[in-house]
């Protein structure tokens, strides 16, 4: 036993861990303190540029046995940094425009501790208090830049106890199944002796009302987490119809319209409409107002999953993309995301406060009929405090201040696809509409064969430009100075195949013009000596 | 506008709040000084001691919109410090042993502060890198508590691209949903044509299998969260059967078994048992051995509700309590009650490695096929990186240390639990088991009166005992010294009429016995002043 790493566990070692705080010259407060005092710097400094393959970060997270004896923090501090730091993603680096997680400002890290300190539980005010104000109000807040209703609205609603304007929970997957979970409720509701799903299941529902079948229909670029909510809900995969969107990644109303019909006619009941505000693919906004159209024809619950784009309302210019969400019966909005608030911070949002009567509960410790307890309305029980955080933004960065946020990266995104636009080796797949774009590298003597080839050859290439696409960006990625995504999309140029293309999302504010322009320098270099491209594409550089 | 409170947006100030630290002389940062400094004394000098009512506390949380200008951080600490810290509820203190939030260990402080700062999101290997195989370690660790299996087993499946040992989520119930979720597509899994619940839905499962109804069986003391499990999963809450417990507050499986029989005999397929290990209200275990055997001979999903009590299994001398909760199919624990992480810590663990494929997915973008992604095994999408909180804690603290933890917790239950039975003015109602017992304030001459009174008396003495141990409960709280919490049981004792008591969680290590005499001691100066009490039990003491 290594004497400097394990302690012995003793009544007087325990307590101090509970009691007394690290030292100003131990390990892990020199570590902090630097957090504090240069957080980029500690992360470029400590995050390993070059990428480690995975096999070998995983032989350091073997042990499959908790430990005996304790570790001494210090010696656990420095393991971390070794073992988990150095190989974490530096997911706030301006040059890694590949996630939608971007850097965070500042005064979140101590407030973070204050919230972690504090160590709240919002599913009961007894573990709360003063924070389920706080998150009824930034529910409010958030209900009012969707739905802008009148301050009686909000006196009457936002503090009630029968009701909820929303719900806070980890995060936009946990939204989405709420808000299609009260859909369903709905629709299958308490009705003469059926005592409705909640209580009796969905057989007796669907038995009760008649219908054969339920589906729900939503753009085919919709979130993944639709899917494992349909599951979830017991409707099954299969009944969440995909339609398909028109060029501009946006889906096709009119089809949209049809299948719904038509699925009716069959005696299946269209259970929701989900209209998409920012494809995680491609950043596109779904014609919502045509969608709350279409939702009051066929009486439907109306979701707007705006995870990521919802943060763009927050903007006077750019609000007008998602005119109509303020007919959505709920909205999926990720704080996490363009609203720069740390990791866990998804919402769902109702536009009738007793919404979510469908799917309230009680218990005989908490949760009291009566008590404004936030769990009697949540999929979630306990959960932490991240409502302050998010109300932290919106008062210290302010409306305004999101605005100018929001509209940079948006300008952003055209500048950069002006940049691929102006270069004839690459190929702009997705305009931006929001701060986020798709494109790829093909230099213009492979689109000239391209022009040039038989249906076969063409083929031929489209699949090597795939797999050279993917080559490129693992090796940027690898190479640890900046990193793109990657998806696969459908585009009419390249007869609606599966097109790999590098995904971009530009929300990081500090990420500049220079870095946008050395990143496609950087890709032009990898491309050179790309292993895929020389053995299956420089046969058609001539 | 206030001009020290208003900033003005700009690109400046944008850029700034991303950029630069708070300076070491800020009122932030000398709040985080503080906390680093002294938590525990940050908390009782800034938490009210006396408690402000809630329609007070809401009015500083009265605006529904967001402003339009940014507010500087120092002046918005300084509200928050007035309006939100000050009307928190002080989880930590030794003397709040209503809840099942406990004192955290200092050093989880800067690490949850390095977590915020590297922002990773656990959804994909491409967010979080090194935390995936950390999280697989943590939950192959927790696999390895509950299930023993071989070292082979776990250098098998701890690292595998293809299964998943366990899910980290935000809590137990998002870990109650998986496991029945899990039960419910296993049970109505693909089978000839038809391709499984998840692709076509309950309804078309149902049919299949020629099931008329599917069933849950659980104590009557399971937690609130199985209900919304099974709401959510299509089941309906009536189909969730709380069966009937013994004196001492576990499940009598004899009841359970007969219960299963007559369902099967309908027709309804029994898609599982719950066990309860610790129950929420009295803390007490379920003879899970017994309920094991059942779950083999009606062959069905056998789940443990292990939330509060599975830190029990880190004690070799309580762990026996246990047993048979290795012959469980998925168990439930959460890392933020009895294992002294943050809120938000929650995990679900399973004992056959292949158990995720029936609700795994996947995308285009992430989550591919092959990949480590640990999101295409849970219910949550994006999520933060507490599992590192809980694998720091695992180290530092060790199987040794978590054991005297635990002990000590158990036998502070029993000290307590001898206090009250010493006092003949005090009534115990539920034996700790494991560290969480029940009272009541019952005087020996109500006792007396209860012993003479007529059965129609007897009842309202029992109505005006609930009305004073509601009152007195309430009142300990406003005064702001300590906090025990109440629920509603049905003892024997009380002729199993709903009977109100005090419910105490003594895991807080630093909660002393000289502090729980204390509690005593001010039950009975509040009992002297009870308005309740002088209005309906004051006539029957002579």
């Amino acid at each position: 036993m290594d004497q400097k790493r394990c302690a012995v566990a003793s009544k007087e070692s325990l307590k101090r861990i509970f009691t007394v705080p690290e030292a100003p010259d131990s390990t892990l407060s020199k570590i902090e303190l630097e957090i504090s005092s240069n957080l980029a710097g500690f992360l470029n400094e400590n995050i390993a540029a070059i990428e480690k393959p995975l096999h070998e970060i995983e032989k350091d997270f073997q042990a499959a046995v908790i430990p005996e004896n304790p570790t001494f923090v210090s010696a656990y501090a420095q393991d971390i940094m070794e073992q988990l730091v150095a190989h974490s993603v530096h997911t706030a680096a301006p040059s890694f425009i590949g996630h939608m997680t971007s850097a965070l400002p500042h005064f979140l890290l101590p407030l973070s501790k204050l919230m972690v300190g504090l160590n709240q539980n919002l599913v009961k005010i007894e573990t709360s208090k003063a924070f389920t104000p706080l998150e009824r109000q930034v529910l409010g807040m958030m209900h009012h830049l969707a739905y802008s209703q009148d301050e009686s609205f909000y006196s009457k609603w936002m503090h009630s106890a029968k009701t909820s304007l929303g719900a806070f929970c980890s995060g936009g997957t946990v939204a989405n199944i709420t808000a299609l979970w009260i859909a369903r409720n709905r629709l299958l509701k308490p009705d003469g002796s059926f005592k409705g799903i909640a209580a009796q299941g969905l057989v007796a529902g669907m038995l009760h009302y008649g219908y054969k079948g339920l589906a729900v229909l939503v753009s085919e670029r919709g979130h993944y987490s639709l899917g494992k909510s349909i599951d979830l809900l017991g409707i099954g995969r299969e009944n969440l119809i995909g339609v398909k969107t028109c060029e501009n990644n946006k889906v096709d109303v009119n089809a949209m319209r049809e299948k719904a019909l038509e699925l009716e006619s069959q005696g299946i009941k269209v259970m929701a409409i989900v209209g998409v505000a920012g494809t995680t693919e491609t950043g596109n906004i779904d014609p919502l107002d045509d969608m709350a159209d279409l939702a009051q024809q066929i009486n439907c619950h109306f979701h707007v999953d705006a995870a990521w784009g919802g943060a763009t309302l927050l903007s006077q210019t750019h609000r007008p993309l998602l005119k109509g969400i303020e007919r959505a019966d709920s909205i999926t909005i990720d704080a996490h995301k363009q609203m720069y608030v740390p990791m866990g911070a998804g919402l769902v949002l109702f536009k009738d406060p007793t919404a979510t009567d469908a799917i309230e509960h009680h218990a005989e410790y908490i949760l009291r009929k009566g008590s404004k307890d936030l769990g009697s309305h949540t999929l979630e029980g306990s959960r932490p405090g991240m409502a302050m955080l998010v109300h932290a933004c919106l008062r210290v960065i302010g409306r305004k201040g999101y605005e100018m946020l929001i509209d940079r990266s948006i300008k952003k995104a055209h500048y950069f696809a002006d940049l691929i636009k102006a270069d004839e080796d690459f190929e702009l797949i997705s305009e931006p509409e929001l701060c986020l774009l798709t494109y790829r590298y093909v230099p213009k003597q492979i689109k000239q064969a391209i022009a040039q080839a038989d249906a076969a050859t063409r083929l031929e290439i489209f699949a090597s430009l795939n797999r050279f696409t993917a080559s490129m960006q693992k090796r940027q990625r690898e190479s640890g100075r900046s990193f793109v995504s990657r998806t696969r999309l459908t585009p009419s140029k390249y007869d609606n195949q599966p097109t790999v293309v590098f995904r971009v999302v530009l929300a990081n504010p500090l990420t500049s013009g220079v870095i946008l322009k050395e990143i496609l320098a950087e890709q032009k270099e990898l491309a050179k000596t790309d292993p895929v491209f020389k053995k299956y594409l420089s046969k058609y550089m001539q």
